[in-house]
């Protein structure tokens, strides 16, 4: 007989009222709602990306890996604005009653993940589901008063950076499904890398800093490079060379393998690392505070003046065969 | 062929966006986060309540109602705790791409929504899934600083009042299932009544006011009257007579014509009635105020000196087979 949660009081104050000990707002998660606590001289942020099993993650990935992306890829929305973690809510759906077992492997992986992000949880919901299991985190976040960094605003002749290295998380995505795909180029630690980048993404709140003050305007990679590329252009339009973009050792041997992993590198979704545009006279502080930081920030290219983004291969040619990026809703997914 | 949306950016653009137009913080759902604007007054008050399809409602509810019914039973939270709505995020997903007519009544449900209770959108997700479509509210509201109602509170004296009714809308998702079910007692028009108060909640924004001023504590029913009123007094329990709780001239036919429909009223969910605990000195004023708001407010007993809720019925014994109200994990559920 497994040893299941047996009733949603069990769930929430055994498991989840820890996680909101260090937020008063929270009430231990004993009333209806939360109280949110804004500092008079913050804007509050606000973000939401739920995550399903079977879509996001897989069914099987640790507890604390899936408790983590949950988090985490709410956070790197908040830090690609500038914002400091805050809070957040957090709204579980589970096909049946989870094994308490689990259950403290999950609060374990959140209460990782927000004292990384230095956030709470302040409140949320609990269901069954006839579906898979699915998190709802909506996050909240703080800004100096008029500081967000918006998605819009790239002007002509901005530099545009991106955060780490790109193509990392999707390739840990097909190393998830099939460790040996690649090894003829890669050990079996470089393997277990990748996979972990695709498990436990590092959203950039070191980078918040760096952004508030230095970037016109700025996004996380979660859909792919081109594609987060072209919201973050808007009708200015880039060209970027390939030979340009951040890409590890690593990964660079399996791309000499196997080149169509270029396709990873400019479509990958997943990345988490940010994406920004830079005013000229604004390069050198965003790149001083990046490197103080710890944060490695690559110029890829310009933004132009004509719509379209467009990448320029090896040969000189302009690489053709870009994928549109991931999109939930397109005819064939 | 049917017409299905084509991408994420007709979605979200085409139909959500529009709910957007009131808030400027929502950037028309353009940036990856939105910006919450929260008066300096006030206090901002939280809660996230995902409603899905075949456990919340049925996948064949007009899309208008699950609108309806997915952003009210979040206000409902909120008005519950004196807190005024002020925006909401939406996380939507859906086991395939909706149709394009469909997707218009949905959006059409949430602009009606929104307008009724005085909020907007202002960010979300969507996501495909391979479980049922699910609606993600997170909900925002305001109160004047440091008036939020809490649910803990209550103290021995106090008296109870809840707001309208008890048992319909859990008659309603009876008849829902079996319109003809009751056809002896009540007219066609009473089973729509009833089938209407399942689909469309009624959150008592219109208590805002008295609950602020005059409730010592309160929340909403949403998991049936004996369950959430063993909340509202915690330790210090209660003794309800059963005459003494509001019931409709509909109900209580049915319930002449079947007795067991008195465990609809004890603990059917979906109330979205508010329970309140006022103090003595309070009470001339939070029943002129709920009167002045065209709220029907009923004083149904008072907060007790000992733990446990006892509901006392007709015969002047106490009611033994109360079951346990909505439990998600509850085993055999």
């Amino acid at each position: 007989m497994s040893d299941r949660i047996a009733s949603e009081t069990e769930l929430i104050q055994t498991f989840l009222a820890p996680l909101a000990a260090g937020a008063p707002g929270a009430f231990g998660l004993l009333d209806d709602a939360a109280l949110l606590p804004v500092p008079p001289d913050c804007d509050l942020v606000v973000t939401t990306d739920p995550i399903i099993a079977g879509v996001h993650f897989f069914v099987d990935d640790s507890p604390q890996d899936i408790a983590w992306k949950a988090l985490a890829v709410n956070v790197s929305d908040l830090a690609a604005k500038g914002a400091a973690p805050l809070a957040y809510t957090l709204a579980l759906a589970f096909p049946e009653a989870p094994e308490r077992a689990w259950m403290a492997r999950f609060a374990a992986g959140l209460q990782l993940a927000q004292q990384a992000f230095d956030c709470h949880l302040i409140g949320g919901d609990t269901d069954r589901t006839t579906g898979p299991f699915s998190i709802g985190v909506t996050a909240f976040g703080t800004t100096p008063k008029g500081r967000m960094v918006r998605r819009a605003g790239a002007r002509a002749g901005d530099r545009i950076f991106v955060s780490g290295t790109l193509g990392e998380a999707a390739l840990g995505l097909r190393l998830r499904r099939d460790p040996k795909l690649y090894e003829a180029a890669i050990s079996a630690r470089e393997t277990r890398m990748f996979v972990d980048r695709y498990l436990r993404p590092r959203p950039r709140v070191d980078l918040i800093d760096a952004l508030r003050t230095s970037a016109r305007a700025a996004l996380d990679i979660s859909d792919g490079f081109v594609k987060d590329l072209t919201r973050l252009v808007g009708d200015n339009g880039a060209t970027i060379a390939f030979s340009s973009l951040p890409i590890s050792t690593s990964l660079r041997s399996i791309l000499d393998h196997d080149t169509r992993v270029a396709d990873l590198v400019l479509n990958g979704g997943d990345e988490y690392e940010v994406l920004a545009a830079v005013a000229p006279d604004a390069v050198a502080g965003f790149v001083a505070k990046a490197r103080l930081a710890g944060v490695a920030v690559t110029d890829v290219g310009i933004v132009g003046a004509s719509s379209g983004v467009t990448i320029i291969g090896a040969d000189g040619q302009s690489m053709g065969t870009i994928s549109a990026g991931y999109d939930h809703f397109a005819p064939g997914r």
